[in-house]
């Protein structure tokens, strides 16, 4: 069978499924989202793409955005991230504030929210607030190749409103000195980039770049080196889906990010960049339906990263 | 540079290495082990075989063994397995007593120690246990195609007299009605499964089945489904290393499980299997050199399963 | 009103309580005994004694025990004992493990089940283990003025044989080098002197010297000196209860010390020492009509310590 | 020998002791405070005032005002407080966000940080922040019966200046619903609130109604019901040193309240009200030399509430 009728085949499953999981109800724009809204997009290495579903519609990436996030930061001071930021894997909920107490408030890994918080912090020891949200957008647009990328105000401001619980990891990094601004002024940027709007397509262009050793296929340049492609695939892997990443990889055996707006990103290295999205999200906060999507198509295809090349 | 100069300069580079780490000291036999050992064997696919260094001498393998048991309880129970045992990286010291306790008695994934005792246990709801150990050791030889791979009893001894925290793990999960059995009985089988002595040859013959999809390449036969060989791959990368296991998928990227006997196994799926072994540990308990070593190989190779392909 | 109507009337009201809590049911003899059961015994500095309900009737004093063999256990090796166990409240569950792993084996307070395992040991520092329980059951003995105090051996069997909480928790302090001796030894006096079984009676007049400035007003000798007994009752206040012992303090404010049998006893400094015993258990493990009684004597007589002198 | 020479000579013997801990110096007001000063009231039921050292000094009483404040709000509130904070001892450090997240935002006691920032919080749904603090004030100023006791803006500056920690514990209460303000509102009056100098003799006058069973002996009029008093006291004897609770317990023997200026204010109940301030710290945050004094103090009077009566 084609990928083709496979992406149709797995969205017409996926239309039907009756356990939907539930959307994200902690600010308004989230839990006003149509928990049956499904796209998928795949793009292949050869620039082929597929798509199926709602894959054209906008939706808040949410905690995706930290993998663009983390590359841009990655590019501004290098490895000198890692002082603040750890690499392992998190074992407990994504918003969990223990480990920061016993870990002298260094997050384990840049994909936890203490992480990314950490991660806008570090953009802002390089540029201006407003500067860093418009060296994101760029990237993202430049690394989609497309412009109709955009920050969605009216999440970023219900964030702010609600946002207390990160508030407070930001308050606690700063009381650990690993946070070097202001921690509202940090949250603005980092709810900001959270807000980030993108469609499946989008998406999946956005992360072709971890498909491909690092290259933008679109302009044939290095958006990072091929060792950092593969490492920032590792982590994707290993603590892409908060304390569900065991059981992504278990499952679906790619790298890939989640996002509380029910999308996914994953990369099948050298053949393909996916997005997935479905707003509904299982007991760990992960999009239901886009997971069971992804290991779909990694039945189908081969495409696990344990598959035997 | 074909692959037995790689793996000969690797060897040749390791023998120098300055910074070799500290050898386990807990029990006599390990700490008695000469820290300047290093040994390395990789087979290939078509069974093509490269030894290194001290690829041909016994060391203790002690927590690969974890792979092996792990395949034959799910060959016993299948996936109720994964009632008593999570697939979550641990986020945590490899002995940590505390998630057990936030967790009711489920360890969080079958690589650490609490999970291996319980699938220790597990063998022994269908075996009595010198017939589990028996079933063990055949497991093995028949994976490695060899019958010269033994139990050293002094290291089971060792353990035995000293495991204090392993029996604590034991007793309490037994508190939470997670062990089925007398502590000290399942202790004993998993004391024993840890003293398995096998060399680096033997330890990656026996591991070619996760990297041929789950086949034995010599009998041609199904040690397990391709799919379990996938599963038991994905759980190796995000939880073979304790809790340097991100750090390991993050330099290495390849599923791999280490021993605090300084011993590694490492799959590259279709690829090859690979074994390490250098018995001083890093700060994580996972050997110093060995890792090196594998790090070293992958960049040289591309092994690496986020390489694109 | 004089003090027989005062207890009296409590009796009466606490025959009629609907609310008696539940009494312990993790081994059969607790859960066998009667949750209508109420005793009480107060005995005043002058030796005057006021019983009511069911204070003649033996039962299991369980943790109770726990302020006798700290005493003995001072006796034996004066401050010494501090380096093993702290002297802060517990902040938590009482069989919890975690405090344990964060506190390397040190475990909080003498009245927790880990620090009574300690004290435990610390006797079988001095003594064989049937000496031991001989040197407790002697010290009880004496203290009360009494013979017919036994430990109940049906108890003990019982908690040796489903006690994998309290291995777990000596193994891992034997881990810690917080344990001298082998964890089923000492398991085997911690779980024979909590099998003491006593009236209210009884118990009341064995804790007369903690009333008494450490003397035993039968003998006029010191069991320990006044200052032994005044910090006794400021552990047995900070500690007695558990994760309840704010709330006991705040209630009744006296120091106490409970047991999952049901009983606890009570010091009024200089005034008088109190027993009472009812099975059933509130929710942090201490004995719901117990305390009750407790708090309605201390509102009737104004012998909290906390009452204006 | 009588209390004025005791007082005196423990002073004197104050005045030369070589260990006196170290100041806090997280904020530089408090790290100004010269170590060597030494100050003591004792004032006895009958208003006979004991003064020693530098007792006429202000100092920065800090976590001290948590006992006026949580008697405010409970004259406003009544025991509905409650349902807002524990009254267990917290097992940890003052500061720990760690059992916050266990127990679902419900701080353990008013005593600790983040109890006292509740209480604050809960003074705020009675008064505008202002008023609020001009409560609190005319509270103490009547209780001590003296005029000259004022908030020092320059130390409430500081605190919000660094105090991110309390920022991220008031944050973290916030999302889990236990703050209903603006956290920078509600630590804009705790800031205040710690901020109130005081000296020894003024604390020790502002105490007197927690040692004459809630009333206030200028007045005679009841500050707060007996029982309240009692209850009072029973929360600063198992709660008001953070972590060295049960130390203070065991070695003075007094409800006390410690801040990390330096001051403690302890209850004789019946017999004195005492203030001691020293601004060296023990390693639990708490007064060294003052607690020495109150040890000494209580040895020689035998004032502990553990001493027969």
């Amino acid at each position: 069978m084609d990928l083709s009728a496979i992406v149709a085949d797995i969205a017409a499953e996926m239309a039907d499924a009756p356990d939907r999981g539930r959307p994200a109800d902690y600010i308004p724009p989230l839990a006003a989202v149509d928990p049956n809204r499904f796209g998928m997009a795949v793009i292949e290495a050869d620039g082929t793409c597929h798509l199926a579903g709602d894959a054209e519609e906008s939706f808040s990436i949410q905690s995706v955005s930290k993998v663009f996030a983390l590359t841009l930061a990655l590019g501004a001071v290098g490895d000198q991230l890692w002082k603040r930021v750890g690499r392992e894997p998190s074992g407990s909920a994504f918003n969990s504030i223990v480990q920061l107490e016993s870990e002298h408030g260094i997050p384990r890994n840049p994909f936890i929210n203490a992480g990314a918080i950490v991660v806008a912090d570090i953009l802002l020891g390089r540029y201006e607030p407003r500067e860093a949200l418009g060296e994101l957008l760029r990237f993202v647009r430049a690394a989609a190749g497309e412009d109709g990328i955009f920050i969605d105000e009216n999440v970023a401001k219900a964030e702010q409103d609600t946002g207390f619980r990160n508030l407070a990891l930001a308050s606690y990094m700063r009381a650990f000195g690993n946070l070097h601004h202001d921690p509202h002024v940090t949250l603005g940027v980092y709810f900001h980039q959270c807000a980030l709007a993108m469609s499946c397509r989008q998406l999946a262009l956005a992360g072709r770049y971890l498909a491909a050793g690092g290259v933008n296929p679109t302009t044939g340049r290095n958006v990072v080196s091929a060792q950092r492609a593969r490492r920032i695939n590792a982590l994707m892997l290993t603590c892409g889906h908060y304390d569900g990443s065991g059981e992504f990889a278990f499952r679906v055996g790619l790298p890939g990010k989640s996002g509380v707006g029910g999308g996914i990103l994953a990369i099948a290295p050298g053949i393909a960049s996916i997005a997935v999205w479905s707003p509904g999200l299982n007991e760990r906060g992960n999009s239901q339906l886009g997971t069971v999507a992804l290991e779909r198509l990694v039945q189908r295809t081969g495409w696990s990263v344990f598959e035997p090349r």
